[in-house]
């Protein structure tokens, strides 16, 4: 999604091609283009591949970077941007993924992590209306995607976002009407369904 | 190490500030410029905080390109140093400390998969002098470091790097020739006793 963001954003035309079975069955093109995590989401360019979305988000600034860039032109800036992709990637995905797969103790206490960590990004988001400052930048692209999931983990752990961190839900609205944004993110009500049957299949309950 | 070796080969003048205690008392000046992680390396510059080794080569990049950068000028391959940084940083070096703190079948499994990551690296090297090809780039400064642990691996879990990488153990040699890498990697043997040291105050045997 964050790739997809980015180059709508860009506004440079891209061909989507979705990897049916990953789990099970992963396709010929995949093992060719990443034959060493085997992961998506791959960008293929000029026959290149390129993996893993920040590195994706970098690669697609270098090479288009005439209309929109999304790191800043200011050096530490950039690395600040760098900075919060990482403690996104990880600490706070984790935390997600412990409030859905686990309960009691565990699930509150990623909830407890997952709140104090969305807390540190509203103060970095400050009063800003975008990560980027004014601009839309690499921090929101990065961030947005996730957002989708905010229904399912208020669904398994019983707590309200928008209570926790007002500020950082006012900018998931005001991304939300990016149509780059809009477009690309699926349903919430979606997400948490497929979670549900994902419970389900790995016999969690 | 990284950021010592990338300032080194900048010419870029610096004081190097040793955390002296990491474990149980770490300095309010680190509490201060890293807040979040709380981790070694920052670089303080102009009174600004950058962290995480990458993001530092990054911002060192960014800032002192005059005279030698350690990205390469092509956005392909700087995607692949990227690739390649994150691949040593989330698969290697766990390998390393598996091998050196666990024993018996995980240890083993460790080592091969140590080694069947080297070798991969490797095939990256392919005939080049540096990874950065001609030149001693950021992938070359990332993984130098590293190689100073060897010793260690190789006594804990008997085997001979050399003999599994003889090329990879080639571009050791040639890195350990720059004065900005001999300068500034420690001595193996006092890795394999501090080591054999820090698994004893662990209790681990």
């Amino acid at each position: 999604m964050r790739v997809q963001i980015a180059l709508e954003e860009k506004g440079v035309p891209y061909q989507y091609v979705e990897e049916e079975n990953l789990f099970h069955n992963k396709s010929p093109l995949l093992l060719q283009m990443n034959p060493v995590h085997k992961k998506v989401p791959v960008l293929i360019h000029n026959g290149n591949p390129v993996c893993e979305s920040l590195i994706i988000l970098q690669y697609l600034d270098d090479v288009w970077n005439q209309k929109y860039t999304l790191f800043s032109h200011d050096s530490y800036e950039r690395a600040k941007a760098r900075f919060w992709v990482n403690f996104f990637d990880n600490k706070i995905a984790d935390c997600g993924r412990r409030m859905w797969a686990s309960k009691g103790q565990d699930q509150e206490a990623a909830k407890e992590e997952f709140i104090e960590s969305l807390k540190l990004l509203e103060g970095e988001l400050g009063e800003s209306p975008y990560f980027g400052g004014e601009k839309f930048g690499v921090l929101d692209v990065a961030l947005i995607p996730f957002s989708c999931r905010f229904y399912t983990y208020e669904m398994f752990c019983k707590f309200k976002i928008e209570k926790e961190c007002p500020k950082l839900m006012e900018w998931v609205k005001r991304c939300n009407h990016r149509e780059s944004v809009s477009k690309i993110l699926p349903d919430p009500y979606k997400i948490y369904s497929f979670v549900l049957h994902f419970k389900k299949m790995l016999g969690i309950d």
